[in-house]
């Protein structure tokens, strides 16, 4: 696959020249693609990311819908052949400069929405040292339950409060027991967190009853974005038994604004293999490309900028590093195949968060739950703040990108969130 | 409210004959609201069914849209001016007949689709009896959890998969761990089950971040009709904790055609009030216009054809009967409240799952799992034949209606659906 995959030499240049600082997410070996309006009020568009520009793919003549949901639908091959017509169009040199640039934006002057509209959400738990973190809490002994490491956990969330980055929202109200009464009371969440996962975005379904085979789980999918599952561990704690997260996770989730494919993430591709120890998985869930190539290596960071920080011109400050390929028990793949073995519908604009992707270290926790041992240890902050839990006005930025030798880096832009006060009651 | 709605006079008849017929579930004090077809191909068009016909709603010139979606937004006051004109036009004497009776097709002679598209679908756990003795299977001492009489549990479902009655699917195929192995198999589900619900379509929604308040809850409400929620439980055994059912829900659901509005429910309304010994819900989930009328008097049957009767020209046998105000520990109203109490968004065409509705009685049950005492105790059906689980060509027909002196029965027409082999492996 990766011979036929236009734009990924290094050395390649694009005649936008913000795309060739070493530092822009968006080089022309990236090519995310996402939604954007230029007006309030304006239906959302597909747009395509190069340096600090978006490509409007309708006006530049190369997808013919302003409807993400039929770019979503295409086959691997017209992908890739859009792919193909991009970087033809946007490197250094191109005699299709001048129709293309007719079709430029500031990015600085656009507004971007959903990558899509979100059908169906999963969200996975694929994090397995967020899994054994958090499982410590409750059952130290016996973090993990028995089905982990043969279920890819997953369960079905709300797809309707799924946010476009930049997006602030309120704090949740919801029940909560005090650990010293029997009864509950309705109240703010004082235990509210972030959880760094990253999404993964369905290109082409399936039909209900037809499971997806591992070897080609990946041709439905489209691409990976940043995902905040953001939860209030207090309502979460109160609810969860016996049918799982509820009120606890769907008031707000965000989403980055572009959806990374595949291909731009072919570079980043790693062997997929099972510690010494650990069991084999089940044989639908097996496969030698999964094995070879089936992990992305994305480097992930967690950002917080507090309301004292952001008044004081303060970007916000990094508190968490990790990695998908080191935190993620099972693959993107496996994920897809996993969803469907029962014979469940995909389709595009479905959405999969991955889990909260921690580290197997303290300081690579996703979540503040393990950051400050549930609210035990508070996180000290350089400019002398504390924090357990988020506090209103906390700006919670995730960032991600891709790195290594013989490969030209790329990101993921952000993915911003912001808590606001909970409605008075 | 009830004396402002119209057509729920019980001497009301229709020129349509078949809606006069006592047994009918559609007379002219029902008229649901529903999609249909005449060809393969065509686009789902609004209907009402009355007696063995369903009006088509735009051809009426009654709503100028054919997009169940603009009728799921409309105000209560727009719905009852709606209900105004179809009970004016379809009465007995009414000169509109002539304009209405173009606008008439068979229902015999129509393809019926889902009522709407459904957007985020949330499945509740209201049957307290269900939670009670499935809990038992689990834990004999402590059946209900600590949370259950607080919190209405929920949590979400697959909205790809709902499927329209009619609807046959493939028996689902799934990680299952076998009571003397410590590893699990990949395998069809050898228990898999129907779940007896009502539907609960959310009209109006809310914006993102304000709750809806118990007193207003019911105007979100556009209708019920029947859902049955097949569950596959081997593999919910195996995957469920932590984070709930997943592949063990979402390979399938059914959901009947016709939404039986609130108005229709109007004279079927009863008190709703806690037996004595037990907490009365937080202050957010009460209020009197609940307590006074908040519970729903739907009457509830399941019926089993299986391969055999079928063949045999057999309709099926009725296995179970229940009700929905005395399998429900929480109105609907409540339900709606506690969904957005943390700002959680709502939209027209969102459906709630009430959760399985079982008497208190064993043969009111509106599952096998309880039926059959978790398989040890098979069913015996009339022709001979057992059950403990349904098995391949078993079709579930759940049928709802509502009587009571004074007022006319209604009825929700069938929510059917047969089990096909899994897909071979």
């Amino acid at each position: 696959m990766s011979a036929g995959t236009p734009g990924l030499d290094p050395a390649l240049r694009s005649w936008v020249d913000s795309a060739n600082d070493p530092a822009c997410d968006f080089p022309i070996q990236n090519l995310p693609f996402g939604r954007f309006r230029r007006d309030e009020g304006e239906e959302l568009r597909i747009g395509v990311a190069i340096g600090d520009r978006v490509v409007d793919l309708e006006a530049a003549g190369l997808f013919p819908h302003q409807q993400m949901k039929q770019l979503l639908r295409t086959s691997p091959f017209e992908r890739r052949a859009l792919r193909h017509a991009l970087v033809e169009g946007l490197q250094h040199g191109s005699p299709q400069r001048g129709t293309l640039e007719r079709a430029l934006l500031p990015l600085a002057s656009v507004q971007m929405g959903l990558p899509c509209d979100i059908g169906d959400y999963t969200d996975f738990y694929v994090g397995i040292h967020h899994a054994t973190a958090v499982g410590k809490q409750f059952r130290p002994d016996a973090p993990l339950l028995p089905n982990y490491k043969w279920v890819p956990i997953g369960y079905h969330g709300r797809a309707s409060t799924i946010n476009a980055s930049g997006a602030a929202f309120r704090r949740p109200v919801g029940q909560v027991k005090p650990p010293d009464s029997d009864t509950p009371v309705l109240r703010a969440s004082a235990r509210l967190d972030f959880e760094l996962e990253l999404g993964i975005f369905i290109g082409r379904g399936n039909a209900q009853g037809e499971p997806i085979a591992l070897d080609g789980a990946e041709d439905h999918v489209f691409g990976l974005a940043l995902f905040n599952d953001w939860s209030a561990r207090d309502l979460q704690a109160w609810e969860y038994q016996p049918l799982g997260p509820f009120l606890s996770k769907n008031f707000a989730s965000t989403v980055s604004p572009w959806m990374v494919t595949l291909d731009a993430l072919e570079p980043f591709r790693r062997p997929w293999q099972r510690a010494a120890g650990e069991p084999l998985p089940l044989p639908y869930l097996d496969g030698e490309a999964n094995r070879a190539r089936g992990a992305f290596d994305v480097h992930l960071e967690v950002w917080l900028q507090t309301a004292q920080m952001a008044a004081a011109g303060h970007a916000g400050e990094r508190i968490s590093r990790s990695s998908f390929a080191d935190a993620a028990y099972w693959t993107v793949a496996q994920l897809v195949t996993h969803h469907t073995v029962n014979g469940c519908r995909l389709e595009g604009g479905d959405m999969f968060g991955s889990g909260t992707l921690s580290g197997p270290l303290p300081d690579q926790a996703g979540s503040l739950l393990e950051l400050t041992a549930g609210g035990k240890a508070p996180l000290r902050l350089p400019n002398g703040e504390t924090r357990t839990f988020l506090e209103d006005g906390d700006t919670v930025i995730l960032r991600a990108s891709c790195e290594r030798e013989g490969a030209r880096r790329i990101g993921f832009g952000e993915c911003r969130g912001t808590v606001l006060p909970a409605p008075k009651m």
